[in-house]
């Protein structure tokens, strides 16, 4: 504290906001706190920046403590820094999060932690303002979605209409007409269809469709129409 | 310090990105730093947290007490937090950002504060992380600018093609095709065409033209095709 001397030094945070979907449904992962206050009750992965880690050092390092996660690219959110937030004392606390394919990381998690699967519209009250950081990181994914490829990466090579649609009902928190959905998702011209079907889902099966990567780099804001309501969309 | 006795506390700064549109440019706004280290050298407007302030209210006391800048909705950037980002201590600076109409805070910043704007392509290497920090806040400046109306809150409520071409290419570094850039612009429908002309900046004079911020609502993504290159839209 040589050179600074007078200021006030503060708590650092960080919480971990790990959105995954299997396949069906969009969810959030939580566990049960372990210190007071507010001890067993649900919340984000959370812990304390040590002085000689970064930030992202800080969320990898408590990511992988608190649920055995490990390589999962996680972004900065932003920090939350509201005065008594954490009644227990004034702390700062940088959010990060991520979007990942739980199938995935199911071997990792299975073990010896208690980390938990929420479906998005079930999250319980969470401790603090962990319920904001949720709803700012989701608004963050709408940003992400209108503009980038990253819903794809979560689907398998080859997946049904049914289940993009499930993906982004989501993430937009929106029930899309289904024959409208899938208009306006063929419309795009950049989904290629196979010839086989999925008939675990439906009786009827749904055809497997895989993107074209080449015309999406071209064309990537084609999916734009499919968001349905710029209010949605207001900028964190 | 009750509850997390054995935490370490870390300094957190707040330092402040201010781009400003005068009509013509895109600028920045810098200070030359009063203390040590890195003394007199260009860097954005910073400071220090104190326990009873919130972030907000600190990035908005520090804006206000190096530049007499008074109301300016800043929106947070994200949290910096590198180990040695700053030699003087360790210090996570949390980086707020704005953009302005330099026309329309003239008087408070002209008097007793030595605040200077720079043209973006002339901004002189800055202190430690700061230019990182810059080139961050532009980057979601380009976000912003694609999913919403605020570069059209910059303008006058009349405006003409190369003033907005101008701002354009300010925010995506960008040179633009003249004629391309006004049959894109022009093919979006929302922009109505004047009857007068501004007839200061060229001989032959340009329309001016307004925004029609009804059909705007409807169809924002139809300025997304004014962007050259998806590279320049990586996420942050």
């Amino acid at each position: 504290m040589a050179k600074y001397a007078h200021q006030t030094p503060i708590l650092i945070a960080i919480d971990c906001i790990i959105f995954g979907f299997d396949g069906e449904r969009l969810k959030l992962l939580l566990i049960q706190r372990g210190i007071e206050p507010e001890m067993h009750k649900w919340s984000l992965m959370g812990g304390f920046v040590n002085a000689k880690e970064s930030l992202d050092e800080a969320a990898n390092n408590i990511l992988k403590k608190l649920t055995g996660l490990e390589g999962v690219y996680m972004e900065q959110l932003q920090a939350f820094g509201a005065v008594y937030r954490d009644p227990g004392d004034r702390i700062v606390s940088v959010a990060y999060f991520a979007l990942i394919d739980i199938h995935q990381y199911e071997q990792q998690l299975s073990q010896e932690y208690h980390a938990e699967w929420f479906e998005l519209d079930k999250v319980p009250p969470l401790i603090f303002d962990h319920n904001d950081m949720v709803d700012t990181a989701r608004k963050k994914l709408r940003y992400k979605a209108a503009l980038h490829p990253i819903l794809f990466e979560l689907l398998p090579e080859k997946f049904t209409i049914p289940q993009l649609q499930s993906l982004y009902e989501g993430i937009y928190d929106s029930v899309f007409d289904k024959r409208n959905f899938s208009r306006k998702l063929l419309s795009t011209g950049l989904l290629i269809k196979q010839k086989d079907k999925d008939k675990l889902n439906s009786k009827k099966g749904a055809f497997y469709y895989v993107l074209d990567k080449g015309k999406y780099q071209e064309n990537f804001h084609a999916f734009l129409n499919l968001i349905p309501n710029p209010d949605h969309l207001q900028f964190v």
